[in-house]
């Protein structure tokens, strides 16, 4: 079967995951489960079918075009879409559920969402994420636990000291800036977005970029002024550098804006967060609209960005329920993966299974009722063991599917282990040269498999 | 907010998860993860989107009925459609990989499927399906695993003795025995289909409706005293009950499935699997057309079915892949828990984290500090801590949002115990009626947490 005809038969955008991309997967899920459950927050699970009218309108011009729709039999069926994230189904099933909730309602979710991406930028239309988000109180408290969380994910998962960053800004103090300069919101937003690109993009076409779009020079120059306060800004401790902004900017608005950002830092802290793993940076603006008090994206460096997050206080008023306040972060699992990959933080060795069991002969059924009996007392010992169950293969076959696997021990009961009451265990991760096999009578076993798999 | 308005906004056919069923479902899928594992096992996930080619011409008339497709920007989003069960996507996986993956392949499967039910019958539209499956290997050992992995599955969910029967039957007996009648391809699917209702529809409107559906009159009455000798059959074990059909219908053919039963059975009880749990039942014949050796039903007496499975050589090979035989099972996982639901079995008290930590007051900077601080280090012990992070509660309040959480251990440092290097602890199991308040030196903290942990 040729390759091009087999990829045709995956949906574009797709993968497999096979066994030990999987098996990495879910540790790393985990781990993230792990961390999210030692700060209390509980799963939430909601559909991936959800109704268009839930989903329309939440995402900007860009993202509705990404939408997928169901279509089939029914009327109703073409009024469902997939979830594009996880914050829209929160904002939904909190707006159906807010009077049986506790509040401050701290969920997590982990699952995929669906996004119809041009495939050719190597996009994956169905991709992990994974969020935590807490609903319902407008406290700092909420949004120091962020970074805070963000950090304990990555070096529960591994990340070395400098290997990451998480930077921290506020909302209100870039629209506190932006006033100061007589932005009107519209303006502000187009001013946000332009900062989000300086890291990427030179100031000079920055400048050109807000001028086609109708800032005024005079705008565009006061944009540049504060600018270069931002940038210089950025490479101090947080403090300094609110500071410095604080009083080049001595507005009542700027002044209130950078005392939150200062008390949001002091709380990180308290958390046991380095000061290497968190930083103030001014310029970030973070895309989304809706963003409305503190937000946080965390850089890998070249690798590229592996969160985001921040406080949305009127997402969930907009579902239908009441007007509750939010905050909360995303972890994008397969960019997380190819950062672990790229930091070589990939596991290499996974063993499917503990054990292998052979099948002498394959026509006996007393040795095949031996293999099964042995394997299934194993397993009750707390092993895993998978028994060959293929059929028609010579011994030397089956040893060599065991050491394909990675299997480190493999057992044999023929009919002469069957009469003495021994079994013949082969160490397969030294006997790759062949030998190593030891005769141990079946009651110590268990003792001598456990003392091989170390 | 009316209960009428929000339905409307859950799309029709799902349903959210909120923490404790979540929690509940998350501890049950674990548990099946294990024992699929501890049989060697490995995870492999496909994607929820798979082109319409690989869905359509699977799942019969019916099925067809019920396939999602799905519709967006792109003329290839018209051909994909969402994934109806596990086993036609691992047919596409395989046949798509089938040059780099060992066999047998052994791989499992927990994912939601997704069917266009109608939901007035109570169905789900999206649920979560457990499959594990074998691959590449006709041997009756692979087969012999299924139903052992079915009871090892629902004995560490907790099934007491006798709360559930694996029935076991083969097709090629099966069709042995409608041969032994006379019967035709397709008269003996409809004979088949007509076994399956006997538990449910009585003889005479069975009869009725295979004489509709064109039997002969000669054909039906031979159906008849055939299906008197098995339905007599069903009452004895195995041995016998293969005994008796064997010499009632003594043909070449049938003689063979019945000798294929029989050693099914005694490998099946070399696995441990006791007598009450498995039963041999010649009247079983499953739905589903592809089925080509032996099959598995788990029935809950009354609770209805909860896996089903057998082998169907015949499926990777209509997918594009290599003609590999396969054969597997699936459990139910919503099914599984109404079920276990109705057998008392569903855990009662569940707590999100181990310890609440208050804020005395959430005005004083240094109060928040020192409550962040003493989290962050009970997290590194390994507790599970919840800072109360809502605004402007009293401390009565925030002990009552615990009490509420099914937190068993609330902490509370004032201006008091941080001055006197002391945390006050309270035993929220014991003092529902108030009281019940430590005063303990911060170094002491752990283990006295542990303690009242238990």
């Amino acid at each position: 079967m040729s390759t091009k005809n087999s990829g045709s038969l995956n949906f574009r955008g797709t993968r497999d995951w096979f066994g030990d991309e999987m098996r990495w997967r879910k540790s790393i899920v985990s781990t993230i489960e792990n961390v999210f459950e030692s700060f209390g927050f509980e799963p939430l699970e909601t559909p991936i079918l959800e109704t268009m009218k839930t989903l329309t309108g939440k995402y900007g011009e860009e993202g509705e075009m990404k939408l997928f729709r169901l279509t089939g039999n029914g009327t109703d069926i073409r009024r469902g879409g997939l979830r594009y994230d996880h914050t829209v189904p929160l904002a939904r099933a909190v707006a159906l559920n807010w009077n049986r909730l506790i509040m401050p309602y701290r969920r997590y979710a982990i699952g995929p969402v669906f996004r119809n991406e041009s495939t050719q930028a190597g996009r994956f239309r169905q991709f992990y994420q994974c969020d935590f988000d807490t609903i319902g109180s407008d406290s700092l408290l909420v949004d120091a636990e962020i970074p805070t969380m963000n950090y304990r994910v990555l070096t529960a998962l591994g990340f070395p000291v400098g290997s990451f960053q998480i930077l921290v800004n506020d909302r209100r103090l870039l629209n506190a800036l932006a006033r100061y300069i007589e932005a009107d919101d519209n303006q502000m937003l187009e001013i946000f977005r332009a900062w989000d690109k300086l890291e990427k993009v030179d100031r000079e076409s920055v400048r050109k970029e807000l001028l086609d779009k109708g800032l005024s020079f005079r705008l565009v120059s006061a944009f540049d002024r504060l600018t270069d306060v931002l940038q210089n800004a950025t490479e101090l401790s947080a403090t300094d550098s609110l500071a410095k902004i604080s009083s080049a900017m001595n507005t009542p608005e700027v002044t209130s804006a950078v005392r939150v950002v200062d008390d949001l830092f002091s709380y990180i802290s308290a958390s046991g967060v380095p000061p290497w793993a968190v930083r103030f940076y001014p310029l970030l603006a973070r895309g989304l609209d809706y963003y409305t008090g503190p937000i946080f994206e965390t850089s890998a460096g070249e690798l590229g960005s592996i969160t985001g997050g921040g406080r949305f206080d009127q997402l969930i008023g907009q579902l239908g329920g009441p007007d509750l306040p939010a905050s909360g972060s995303s972890f994008g699992l397969e960019r997380l993966m190819v950062v672990l990959e790229e930091l070589e933080l990939k596991p290499e060795f996974v063993k499917p299974a503990d054990v292998f069991v052979t099948v002498f002969d394959q026509q006996n059924p007393q040795l095949i009722r031996s293999s099964f009996e042995l394997a299934s007392s194993l397993r009750q010992a707390g092993f895993r063991v998978e028994v060959y169950t293929g059929s028609n293969a010579r011994l030397g076959k089956q040893l060599d599917i065991c050491r394909r696997k990675n299997i480190p021990v493999a057992l044999i009961v023929g009919e002469e282990e069957i009469s003495s009451g021994n079994v013949a265990v082969k160490n397969m991760v030294s006997s790759r040269s062949g030998g190593n096999q030891s005769i141990i009578p079946k009651k110590e076993l268990e003792t001598f498999v456990a003392g091989l798999l170390g």
